[in-house]
């Protein structure tokens, strides 16, 4: 099953690499960072989405390269914000120590602010064979996607949540945004990417997204509670340690794996719907909700 | 002479204030915040350039609105995340708390990640009358002028440099990429949103901007030792006191003034090679030299 995302994986990384600045290239401790934090065997879920979507609306996968490379670099740089001590204040992550541990916080912050600026320069000077219009369209859904209404939003009602007992709808909005947001838009940039203008395979891909973003975030939950620190990269059942509302702490974990499942079967009809259930969207759904780590 | 200035400012204040997300939408600390960083009476000297080099060039204002405002959100950020405790861990902005005072460091966190975001938005959807192609050249420009090698790396190499000493040429060099890449940035802006491609103009602006930038922080220096608290809106005598490098400890406080002069007049002679002497931008850079805060 994970053939086609090892594929996706070696590609984007080989993107990334040569998009990213020369570690030797002064800053030199900030280029290093950036590196660091980007470089790090990632599972690269939001670059296959995007190029998953495009290649099962018959783009072709070198039209997608920057576009992937965006979400990453974006996603990248929340996860750096997300581990600041003022934050989620996590020393690990994939296994590694996180930026702010292995360099200092004001790198840390740098970092996250010089990879958000790079994923906006990338879609705007690299991405080529899309028209002009198409790319700030591009630029448009990706902005918006992470700012203040969501993923970056998204983060806040999590922070704001810590200091009191939320319900389901409040959980779900929360992981909407901040996970979901740029799940969708990395669906929603290989759309773009492509000559697809059908609404019905487009509001069903968007649900897709939206399925399966919140399929991520419930499999987060199960794997922080029954994976050990190892095979997770970071420390296990550090969500029940700060008392962090999660799926498993309102349903249960057995609950949450019923929703899981749940909503596994949404994503699926929903692909059904777009006409799509036999390309690597379907393959990667479940990957989403079979992974360990 | 601040007519032209305070004029400018009304503008870009109003525009500022529609474009940001209202404080009572979800999250509403994070929008509070938002709001709290860019609507706070900020000089909008890299606004003005903006609409002066445009205006310069014969582009209608309208049309300059959302660059000037994409370049304020920017600054915006810039310093909201350099006020914090883990950069240069100042209290107060502006005769206000700084955000992560008033807020709390998290919010500051993402309140700067937010304005990022927004102002690529911003440009993204709410500029019209400029073609598809000029406004992601306008993306591109913004984009590369704040990251690594621009304002974010000029930040990690002003960082660097409080633990060691550095000579003229690397205080230039901080500075050309910390507070000049944004102002060349906005000249850069005005110029795009024009139809001007007459390469000597466009090479002698870009000349003055670095002049300006240059001159702005020469008067910041010796405004941080010749005013008082209250006129700065921010502790007096902050560089001395964490012993970071100025013009005014490399130089002296007479040979700043004199540099400054002579940065204000390598300006205007760059203004009349690209024969723009009697416009707004020699006011702006008269206002930049004399101001006191």
């Amino acid at each position: 099953m994970d053939n086609f995302l090892y594929s996706y994986q070696q590609r984007i990384n080989a993107i990334l690499e040569k998009c990213l600045p020369d570690a030797e290239v002064v800053p030199t401790d900030l280029h290093h960072a950036m590196r660091y934090v980007v470089l790090n065997g990632g599972k690269r879920v939001r670059a296959a989405l995007v190029y998953a979507t495009g290649e099962a609306l018959g783009v072709e996968i070198d039209k997608l390269d920057h576009l992937a490379a965006a979400v990453e670099l974006v996603h990248a740089y929340s996860l750096v914000h997300d581990d600041l001590p003022a934050m989620d204040n996590d020393d690990l992550r994939r296994g590694k120590p996180t930026c702010h541990i292995a360099f200092n916080e004001a790198i840390a912050i740098l970092t996250g602010d010089a990879l958000q600026s790079l994923a906006f320069e990338m879609l705007a000077t690299q991405v080529t064979a899309i028209s002009f219009e198409k790319r700030l369209q591009i630029v448009a859904e990706l902005a918006k996607a992470i700012g203040s209404t969501g993923m970056v939003g998204g983060q806040a009602l999590d922070l704001a949540a810590e200091t009191k007992s939320i319900n389901l709808e409040e959980l779900e909005n929360i992981h909407l945004c901040k996970t979901g947001a740029l799940i969708v838009a990395s669906i929603k940039l290989g759309i773009l990417a492509s000559a697809c203008y059908d609404k019905t395979t487009l509001k069903a891909l968007e649900h897709f997204g939206c399925a399966v973003g919140l399929a991520f975030q419930v499999q987060d939950d199960i794997i922080d509670i029954e994976s050990s620190t190892e095979v997770l990269g970071k420390q296990q059942g550090a969500d029940r340690k700060k008392h962090k509302t999660t799926y498993a702490s309102l349903l249960g974990i057995e609950k949450s794996k019923e929703y899981l499942i749940e909503l596994y079967q949404k994503a699926l009809d929903y692909l059904k719907e777009a006409d799509l259930i036999e390309s690597n969207l379907e393959k990667l759904a479940e990957f989403i909700i079979r992974r360990n780590h």
